[in-house]
């Protein structure tokens, strides 16, 4: 699909919110794949300023991110992940979201997966186990373990998956495999849970091999440099 | 984009499911919209058909529906309906999702609203207060009202966003409008919450606009025929 703006691939477009941020950091590794250069504008929600009348105005269900170039506002980090990958098509890693229609197809496909199988008991996971006990909120032991059954079935066809193609969408990396990035990596790294990924053959292989491409080492530097 | 089988405008792929389910019917919609030629496959839910060995090769997490042409297939409803915009762009109604990448890329973020904002709270009222019922399974009243909760707040941001524009997306009628229907279907005419639609001024508006085309009609026309 053709840029709306010559300018995109020099100009800097802008990321609202902090990259530890499950759904920041996927706009994040999309943008590192897609070599576009980006700067984070800060919002800090401890102070709520992603509830602020100005933010609403550019995300407007007051979450985290926002997205901003000079053609378009956007929220949503999988519309905003789409959105780079055909504004960027020709630089960066051009294979991120296919460049045939069936495979472009198979990556919707499991996109849609990730955002309505696999993302809600690992979202609801990552906030129960890792953010809950920073913010001194008492954890759920019932949420937990309804969201590590349901996970784990989701992971069983995953697993499944994974042993018939090396990626989810086909033979090679796409947007649908980053899109698991942002909780696999606190699930696998910041809980007890890790073992819901490393037990299953193929999916332990798959989330080695994605977890160690630059853009996502980036980004978890990103995630683990103190705010300036 | 280029469709990948000259023959996809005339032959007709298989639609698995059955057209009262909100994620076939968003499908059905769809294809309607673009004048795809369809036909149904019968999956009979009451007795697992949708667990069944056969039908988890087409669809892994055993819901419906599935899709099947002569390239592909395809599971998840938004994503097939994806694939069909981009199949048949050139025929049917030819904005359905968009025809410039900007216009895509807000089309793409009001279908995200919809799978991780609106639906999540929207699919919980319509299975406790349309299927719960029907299927005799006892209604969890804090389900019910936290969820009410839930939407009613999803539904002030879309007041605010249709107040501003006509549709979700921009001027005209598109898919992020389209994904909608299903779910709210039921909510407004099967249980007692059609207020939620119908007391927003802007909101009433646009589902009146919305729900009254042809193709959402013949798809209800589908939903309330008994089965052959
Ligand atoms: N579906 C949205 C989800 C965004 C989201 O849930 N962001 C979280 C942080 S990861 C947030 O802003 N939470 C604060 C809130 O909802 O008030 C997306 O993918 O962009
Ligand atoms: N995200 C899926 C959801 C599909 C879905 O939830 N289908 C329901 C019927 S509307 C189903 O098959 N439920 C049976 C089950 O989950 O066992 C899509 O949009 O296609």
């Amino acid at each position: 699909m053709a840029g709306a703006t010559p300018m995109a691939a020099t100009t800097p477009v802008n990321v609202y919110g902090p990259p530890l941020s499950t759904a920041v950091s996927r706009v994040l590794a999309c943008l590192l794949e897609k070599d576009a250069p980006f700067q984070l504008i800060p919002v800090n929600m401890a102070k709520g300023e992603h509830k602020s009348p100005d933010y609403l105005k550019i995300q407007p269900f007051g979450q985290v991110p926002a997205f901003q170039d000079q053609s378009i506002n956007l929220f949503e980090s999988r519309a905003i992940c789409r959105y780079v990958c055909d504004q960027y098509a020709s630089q960066g890693y051009r294979g991120l979201y296919g460049t045939n229609p069936l495979v472009k197809a198979s990556i919707d496909q499991w996109i849609e997966a990730e955002g309505q199988s696999f993302s809600p008991p690992s979202s609801l996971l990552v906030f129960q186990l890792v953010f809950a006990p920073r913010m001194k909120i008492k954890q759920d032991e019932n949420v937990i373990n309804q969201n590590v059954e349901k996970l784990s079935k989701v992971l069983d066809v995953y697993e499944k998956r994974l042993g018939e193609s090396r990626f989810l969408a086909g033979d090679e990396f796409t947007l649908a495999d980053l899109s698991h990035l942002p909780n696999a990596q606190y699930l696998v790294n910041g809980t007890d849970k890790g073992e819901l990924f490393n037990a299953r053959k193929n999916v332990a292989r798959w989330w080695d091999e994605i977890s160690t491409r630059d853009s996502w080492k980036k980004v978890v530097e990103m995630q683990n440099s103190p705010p300036a």
